[in-house]
């Protein structure tokens, strides 16, 4: 799959590395392709992902991944240009600059404020867990769920198996307007490693029965 | 210990009946305590729980469970006179009367203003999980965890092994401002088991390595 992954940081790093490693042809979309940091992470893939703008990596790609900082979400967004005919997954968490709540509210989300800036069909994913988890994401003989929601059903079924490639069990929420509560869930999380001192070893699995 | 249960529906109900059958001393507080309906939950104690107002089992317990509908905390609290020596266990989920959402924010919890209505050391917990997993919580091995949160330590020692008698594993998440993070939690498994039409056996659980 082409997939523009916009932001190299540690979300859009990790996951860029392991969809490369599966084959997927990833483009990074960061302000500066020829930095020294971006070129020791395509390095770092055996050369088998590339860098460029945000619009280069999204006009190359179907699916558009947004992992760069909340604050940074709305420009990459309209940095990539139309987007109407793609699929972008939002993995951000729109933390308070303490990181100790949300800035969007339960009456809506970042996942639905990037549907409509991005005019897109949206999948929430990847946000519920440290990305230092992925490809990692066994504890003690349990893999952690990658939990995801959208509107659209095509989109789920093309993100589902990216979310297996990152080796998460994927775990399909519902609707987009879910995302108010993945949202909440990934603040539990973060609050969790972060203000309540756990680190980052842990991560939520939905059981049933 | 002894433990006022205000309300008996399926949440008080499951709760009072796991901990009589523990042992501790359950009060029922409900506005008629010689309904046939709370004779029969009586009679199903073996005779080791009572029932009165809600000021009458607040008034002779040491522990207060809210566990009636969201919309009815508020005069539940104000019925049972003082609680500022009490332990609160808040169990609500201020749902929207769809269960599509939450009517209170990002910005507060339905703990922090039982907190403020009460005036006691409240502790969150009991809300992530249906009811009738209450005791019944094991999924293929691994046991479903009961997260808590409030900002007094004594009070979460006290209701740590009322966690456990419920056959939950006790996850102490932090403070109580944490409860706009648990409850969304509680929103995401209701709206599996509901709008999603997932049923009620379902549970999360927090892996840890």
């Amino acid at each position: 799959m082409k997939i523009a992954v916009l932001g190299a940081g540690n979300v859009g790093g990790a996951l860029g590395k392991l969809w490369a490693a599966k084959g997927h042809e990833v483009r990074f979309g960061v302000p500066d392709p020829e930095s020294e940091k971006i070129k020791a992470l395509l390095a770092s893939t055996g050369g088998r992902a590339k860098a460029g703008s945000n619009r280069e990596a999204a006009g190359a790609s179907e699916v558009v991944v947004v992992s760069v900082p909340w604050p940074a979400a709305e420009q990459a967004l309209r940095d990539c240009g139309d987007l109407s005919s793609k699929v972008v997954i939002d993995c951000t968490n729109p933390l308070s600059s303490d990181l100790k709540g949300l800035v969007v509210g339960l009456t809506t989300s970042a996942a639905e404020k990037v549907a409509a800036w991005s005019g897109a069909k949206v999948v929430k994913a990847f946000n519920t867990i440290g990305a230092g988890n992925y490809g990692n994401a066994e504890f003690a003989g349990a893999r952690a769920d990658g939990f995801y929601c959208g509107d659209d059903a095509a989109a789920k079924t093309k993100v589902k198996p990216l979310i297996a490639d990152i080796v998460l069990t994927p775990v399909d929420v519902g609707p987009l307007r879910n995302a108010r509560l993945l949202e909440p869930l990934a603040m539990l999380w973060i609050d969790l490693a972060i203000n309540q001192k756990w680190g980052p070893n842990h991560a939520f699995k939905l059981l049933r029965r």
